[in-house]
């Protein structure tokens, strides 16, 4: 929320289409074995050899899904590539390449696309990506970014949100909703900014959880660790848009049902305490919240012993039988049914 | 132009996020053996065993690209997956996989996306790709499209931009500067009716340009065609941005120079006509048109009587020595230099 009045400002029609994609993509570089070819032909040719292809795809608009007068240009490019590396992480696959695509509107100097281009380049360099095609061109109003992102994984390793099982463990990494506390923190600061531009904010007490929503990282780490572990889940799926939405998806498309203990639900010290200060409920925060980005996922129980005492892993729940339905158990064991709320991007 | 005001409006946010992907996406069957699992996890599942992978993305604005005033939704649907797969088959590959994201602001009711992604479908099926993937939220305003494209194709098949050779000959498709000319008529058409609404505009001696702004083909059929006749081009590019600009590409990539014969740039008669009337310079408009989506390619000598006489193909010139510079040759005879003119995405 600090703007610097003297930076530079490079409009963006002095370069011309060509010019601007040369100048955003002359830094990147190819790493991947499986990319022959990256950006500057009709199309990025690309050799899996006999691995198999994973390819999702994201996109992030100004005004729905970011906030610029929080959000730094450099954090967003990097969370727009996480965003997607998250899905396929979440087939148990490794990501390889992405393609990007921008529309941006003239009000943003060469500059702010640099910044933007610099964090999606810190992003592909630390999780090993290529940046192998993209589009940049003009829009009529507002930032927006499209992602593709492409993984290989090799036959029979691929994990579908399709195969959980009744009384196979539910398992999550990481901890939830602080992506949506940090939210909350950098929202009521915008409206404290906007009353009294001089008051700089003090997000001191709140740096977890504003990372978490600002930098978020996607679980690479975890389909590492599940291969050194010998662990293939039987079903898995990134939290996107909240803990109950994805349980949802895994037990509607894997046919079964589930219980979700609320006392297991991993949560930050600095979410609590959020909450606490929000008057907000933390449980409903972590099922609801959304934008976490990390993994959730079903074990058989034989593997229990692999994954027990992981920090990185907390058993959350169970599987059941599909007419026992998907519940969550209080901490004062009343079993209440979860429903999916999700991120209503259409909502009016 | 004709704007119908009893069609039915269901608002998207009667159905959320999930419901509309749901909705949308249902009618999409798979048909390549290479989509292992199309759309409903977190990412597509390929297999593309030894063949070669090619990917290509591109962004469509709404007042950028194009119009919805007298663009059809079912025609714009239609229109984004055949841009990219005009890059595909650029490659000299098969396109086999798209993925479709869409951010549309709230004015669109839920009848306007059927339609929209009943032209998705639409080519999706002539064209034989599976749509494996995508995203549909919402937008601050307007309505943008982005599509990746996936295709395969043999190893050593491929065709990049970097191959032409001086006494190369260089090789259009089909006919240019027809999109560029219906877009003028549908321009003109538009002012008319802004003046005077009960003014139903005769595109009937138009049929043939605007259906080339409207809902244009991709060459699939020319990568088949080079096939049968046993000719690998040289070098190759699809012509969206107009023609001087793909052969600047060409030239700057493969170090080459070129010479261009005006009198050989195929022109339809109505494009010419059209030309007439409007009083513009047909040359210029097969030059800097684009959105011709037709293919540019150069193949060896030897490879002439193959292709000879074929009236998909037009030798408009031919490739000299870098140090001969990229020329018109024109009617009379001079040599002027061409200048990439393209599309000016981000001009003031």
């Amino acid at each position: 929320m600090i703007e610097d009045k003297n930076q530079q400002r490079t409009s963006l029609s002095e370069l011309g289409e060509f010019g601007l994609i040369d100048h955003l993509t002359s830094n990147f570089k190819i790493t991947q074995k499986s990319t022959l070819k990256g950006i500057g032909d009709d199309a990025a040719v690309l050799n899996f050899d006999k691995k198999q292809v994973v390819v999702s795809t994201d996109m992030l608009v100004e005004g729905v899904h970011f906030d610029l007068s929080y959000m730094p240009l450099k954090h967003l490019g990097y969370k727009a590539i996480m965003v997607n590396l998250s899905d396929i992480y979440a087939m148990n696959a490794m990501a390889t390449q992405v393609t990007v695509s921008i529309a941006v509107s003239n009000r943003f100097p060469l500059e702010a696309l640099e910044e933007l281009y610099s964090g999606i380049e810190n992003a592909a360099k630390i999780y090993n990506v290529d940046v192998v095609g993209g589009d940049t061109t003009s829009s009529t109003s507002g930032l927006i970014i499209s992602v593709t992102a492409i993984g290989e994984v090799n036959k029979n390793e691929e994990v579908f949100r399709s195969g959980a099982k009744p009384n196979d463990l539910l398992v999550v990494t990481g901890d939830l909703g602080a992506a949506y506390m940090g939210l909350q923190v950098l929202e009521r600061e915008k409206e404290v900014f906007k009353v009294n531009p001089n008051n700089q904010p003090d997000l001191e007490p709140y740096t977890y959880i504003v990372e978490r929503q600002l930098k978020p990282e996607s679980r690479k780490d975890i389909v590492a660790l599940l291969k050194s572990l010998k662990v293939k889940p039987t079903a898995m799926i990134d939290i996107s848009d909240g803990l109950s939405s994805e349980i949802m998806h895994i037990c509607k498309q894997s046919d079964v049902g589930c219980d979700l203990y609320e006392n297991k639900i991993p949560l930050d010290p600095q979410v609590i305490t959020t909450c606490e200060e929000f008057n907000i409920d933390s449980t409903t925060v972590a099922l609801n919240g959304g934008e976490d980005y990390e993994l959730l996922f079903t074990i058989s129980q034989d593997d229990y012993p692999k994954i027990k005492g992981n920090p990185n892993l907390s058993v959350i729940g169970h599987i059941t039988e599909p007419s026992a339905g998907i519940h969550l158990v209080t901490r004062a064991d009343s079993r209440i049914p979860i429903k999916a709320q999700g991120w209503k991007s259409f909502g009016d």
